[in-house]
């Protein structure tokens, strides 16, 4: 998934905060202790992957770009055919509500998550499901740290097609970007480097990618990556900063050849690349990805003091 | 999914038994009411579609093809790089276990499930959790019925290829799948008939296919699709009785004009397929699906009382 | 065809004309009685669909982008070989005699075909058939009137790559767009929502197909869809009033997401879209589809006034 | 299309007979001259490629493999949902009465073609022409003979995807081939060497293709070409002689290597190659392709003396 | 490749300059006479392909565009982790010693090779081979000479995927290509026009290639093909003097209906076409491909002279 | 590169051979000194690899499977319209005599390679290296020992397309193989394991590729790796001697679900693999292996023992 904190190293530093062993979620309408926040195992999250989900930082009191967010969550749900019950704000006060249980006003991340709700029977099929959906809020106190920059690994594991699972659907269906991540690991990189089916340089296993060459600024089309929230901003701030930006194809020797690489989502904003396939950026964590980073953190900043809609 | 009773029209009919609401259900090695089946919404199966599953029948006592089920469980595991922490024979304990909480010996269904567990951060990452899976076992009353044969809609929606995400794994990433059976029952459908990435059939979204042509049986190469257990007894059957089966690319021109077709699964074992995209199949739920579905009984009935080897 | 009225719905109602029952249609040089216009079942565009054909709005006594639809029809040719037999000229010249011979001036619309002619043998090789062109027109009384919205239904049949048979020609052998709206109707749809080989919204079976998306248009790159003429007009449009407009891989997600949809053809100009696999489009034939067409209507008009070149 | 005598030089051949300028023809239960045996240009063959049909040879009074040509027919119109509206016997009988009133009982060879007849109006979509089909059926006297071995050119253009349109399908609508066979005489060829969309050696523009190196006779897997009623049996043939066949992929130096080639269709029978893109075949019209063909003969002479079924 | 004279017509013309019988070339750091300049068959570039090259034309004193040919070889050894073991300044002193040893200043071509050095056995693994590369250029006198435009014939040999082989590598590894150049030649062409692997048209088998269509220029996106540094100059070319230029896809159908083509390399600059496939260009080497040849002859002129930088 | 030992670790172990530093190899025509055997930097293998080679292992006076051998160079060098220019008898003898001078008659392993010869000009149009080859033969000192079985490293860079370069083509163009093998190497592998365009798994950089799979032997298809010899040779030891062996597609999960591995080529035979992504083989160099092992010698010996033909 694009939107969120897990790429292995920054995410392992927010993972350490104790005060995240006795959070307050929200399911379903209640807010609940860690411990009770449970779904049966007949719920369609768990047996089949079928529901969607959102993470978003809690920023001064503000949900960035909740309006994105919640967008992206609603046009997903239509091809799921999934009636998510509730309305814009009412997931929000649901959002405020989880936020406010645990004291939080800013360095949070929520995971709103959405499923087809608990089966009537153990089966594939969605009329098993269509009862009512599971709707759940994790917010844990984080704020990402780099102790150093990611190493990615390339694999042979890619996206897929869109008919055969869409890029678009934030979804509870990760397996393939898990497969990806588990063979980055044992090629000796924190996250996995992904292609698209024809080889393209696509996305990371959990955030999307880009490369800094000559002072230009390069991603994938986004055809076959989540069309992150994080992503569209870079590309924004780029076009509204002078900094050449383009979505389009490029390759393995076009990586190996840029000055600097960063990876983007809602969790981490920018995280530095320090090497891909063993092969360090020569610029390291680079004065280009410095840049934007700033751009983007000036960006949530009026964004979250209300100066500017999301 | 391949090995399970999801088509929509017998599976109704199975859940509809009243004992299924009072099942006593296996949880990390303790049997629970259905109720207290619950797991947290911190699980790698809940968050991430991240686990593998095996839908297996009681039969007399014996759980069919118990054998062929575990190979094909702890053969995904190396792939997922999941220990799963529990040896085969606990495994069968487990089961029967489950089934004797529920004194049931036969005409049940176990769906067992393995995810990679309780994640300490809600991050896609899965060394954040990889302290132990979450083994689960659902076993439900269940004996298949057929009140008519199934009607398939062909849909847009296929199969990925093998790095995608492998069709040899029974994940609980099953989006894709229910994203087809969404899109058949729009355009009329029970199940969908799904295509494999080039426009060959393929199988259905919980089920294998075949097709029978002039006294040959037909089925996709198995490249794109669950290796089902039903659908390779299937395939021996043939051959041990002589039936000319083939494993071979075919197209929806070939499959229109076939005399009879059906799906397979270890729910339903042959369940007959009434009409594709509102064609009916000339010889409906044929002589040919009646003759091999008899095999498959006699098979059951010789390998659950131990007169045969899985 | 892309460029035509074939979607079921206004064709069917400017089908109903009864003038069109007692027309005079063009063929090799002279006008006939519908009756009489016949070609021999040795023809080429009987037997192999070889040929090639344009639809031209007559409008207050002007051809609708004649030009237009020339420069298409003779670079097809080059592709097949074939050799019209006849100047830009004497095309014009023709398509007038046939309306003045119905005596039609505005509301009509012409379908100028030309075959690769009768052959001398009924084998495929095109020497048996290079003598000559059959060229054939009819032109047909027809106001497009729309009583509701298209309902339009996704199918698995697309369109091909360049090298099985290049999208850019209009040509006689249609079998594939036929056999995806004969799809489209057995689910419930009107017309079929094709996608290229790769999974993203491509065309319909027969009109070229536009999204809308927060006050965005978006259509397919157009690379393996007919280069309508009307589409170019909307894009061209567009861009001349500030309407952003994108030609762009887009996939299922981002169009059930849409807020408004509409079809192009010459026949129909702008045709809006009611829903898409059975799910409602949220604006229904909104504010952009309206905006855009009048903005095409009067491009019409200037463009049939002389005002303006083609 | 496979089963025809379409490439040019033993076509050519056949189409010299004078005999076949003074035909009668069979045009929707009528008997007609040539010159009457013509369709308006409303019929969805003409305009559309909308239709199909078989080529069936006439030998010693019997319509060879008439039941299998008759099989693919009917089977090819439940997937074009076009209703023939005439019985397998009522076929036979048209055929049998234009054979007769050309008093014609060898030697002579038939295109049997069913279109969706006439449209009421000029549009694609099939509501359009549902109301009846055209049928119509040619035989010419024809002979093939060989004057010299046929040069193959590969092309670019290939074959579809099965979703693209179905190569099962005996169309009107063969542009594509045509395409192959124009870019095949331009490179100094007489038929296209034509490959299957991934570069495997597939099937000529109008006939099966087979190679034989090493006393083993090899062909395409038949996924992507026509299922030719000849080539079928050329490969019982060689099953029950004992020769080595193989359908599967191979490639370009697999072909160039090999030690002859021939191409099937009902016309020809059996045509051998002289030469692949400039390079001669080493062994010419070689003595497996000999062999195969006397065995092909002998095939038809007893089919068609009622001594063996089809 | 490319950037380099390689076509037949107008590289035959430079060839036969007899001055380049007697050359001193660049081998190792030493300058050796031609027939000395001599590699083990160890070398892993005669062995296995396994180098970079780079053609480089001077120009009154001046290396053209050397940095970018520097970059572009740089870039290159990243990927094949190639340590070329020499600056940059040490590659340009080279060729610079390498020229005044031949007492060339303009009207020269030089090629730069790089491969992985002497293997200490004939197996293909790297290891065998990094001890050291082996540096080695080539200067001829060359000016090219157009006797007669290119004749181009498209053949069904492509260019692959990034990951099958990297189009942006310049290698020793040029079979691909020569095996379209020898059926193109079978098919009565002096160089190949290539599609990449989806079927649009991408490159000839040496050159970048260009049409012009109504005054627009297109060219390939570039994804597939060389990433040619003459081809970068007149795409920013015509950007900067107002010519439309477009990297798309487009097809066979858009190539034979264009008024003008040429293709470009560092050798020849812009080489008109003559035809495709045997048909003519309608505008033949017409006015927009002498106004993009003029522009880039001057920009030449500006670089060479020292005004502006490369 | 399939039949040869190129797999980093026995070779390694080969190479070692201090005999091998002053071999006396065959140019030309001529027996010449090591270091004496060098081509000009204008050769065609050099500058583009353009050429073929077999890897050839001289075995008690045999060279094993000469004939397999040279028919699969003589039927390549149709496809590169390559002149040998040298008869099968007279190689032979150029190996023999290559041999005699080195007094070797067993242990020893040939690389008989052709390229297209002396250009006389640095372009890639092969009308300037068509006059004539250049052959060249080495023979080595070799005896394979294996200290550890083989890690294997799957990698993102697979084989191509039959038309992007075929796969039976064993050429001096190995570029894509070279970089998959760096891949490997940078994750831990010694050797990569590549897969086809579609994910299937494919071979190895420079061997063929086997798992077992509870008694049975898989391979894959050979669609789109090098004909091996010795995999042949396996292929018919397995069906010879009962051991089921099927060429078929198969997935990254049944290989890591595999009990034993294998790699097979001329130099080192059968191989066994110890690892894949860091996952050891179950059954490490197994009891198949060892048995598949043993026929294989035996076969050489017989074979080289003049028992029995090639």
């Amino acid at each position: 998934m694009t939107e969120s904190p897990e790429n292995a190293v920054n995410a392992h530093q927010a993972a350490a905060d104790p005060r995240n062993d006795t959070l307050k979620l929200y399911l379903n309408g209640r807010i609940v202790p860690k411990a009770e926040a449970t779904v049966s195992i007949y719920d369609s999250g768990f047996m089949l992957g079928d529901g969607l989900w959102e993470g978003i930082r809690l920023h001064n009191g503000v949900w960035a770009f909740l309006d994105q967010h919640l967008d992206r969550l609603f046009e997903a749900s239509l091809a799921l055919d999934l009636d998510i019950g509730m309305t814009r704000d009412g997931l929000k006060s649901a959002l405020d509500e989880t936020a406010a249980a645990n004291s939080m006003t800013t360095d949070a991340h929520a995971r709103l998550m959405v499923t087809r709700g608990i089966k009537s029977a153990p089966f594939q099929h969605p009329s098993f499901s269509r009862q009512g959906p599971t709707v759940a809020i994790i917010v844990e106190h984080s704020k990402p740290s780099i102790p150093r920059p990611i190493r990615l690994a390339s694999v042979a594991h890619h996206r897929g097609l869109p008919l055969t699972q869409d890029a678009k659907l934030n979804s509870h269906s990760k397996l393939n970007c898990i497969l990806a991540c588990i063979a980055a690991e044992k090629a000796g990189g924190d996250e996995a480097l992904m292609f698209d089916p024809f080889g393209f340089v696509n996305t990371t296993n959990s955030c999307n990618f880009f490369i800094v060459r000559k002072g230009e600024v390069w991603t994938s089309t986004g055809d076959y990556c989540m069309n992150g929230i994080t992503r569209g901003h870079v590309v924004s701030l780029c076009r509204e900063n002078g900094i050449p930006i383009f979505e389009r194809n490029y390759s393995l020797v076009d990586t190996y050849g840029a000055d600097e690489a960063f990876m983007t989502g809602s969790f981490g904003g920018l995280t530095p690349v320090g090497s891909i396939d063993h092969r360090p950026m020569p610029a390291g964590p680079g004065p280009m990805t410095d840049k934007i980073s700033a751009l983007y953190r000036e960006l949530i900043k009026r964004h979250c003091s209300g100066v500017e809609a999301a």
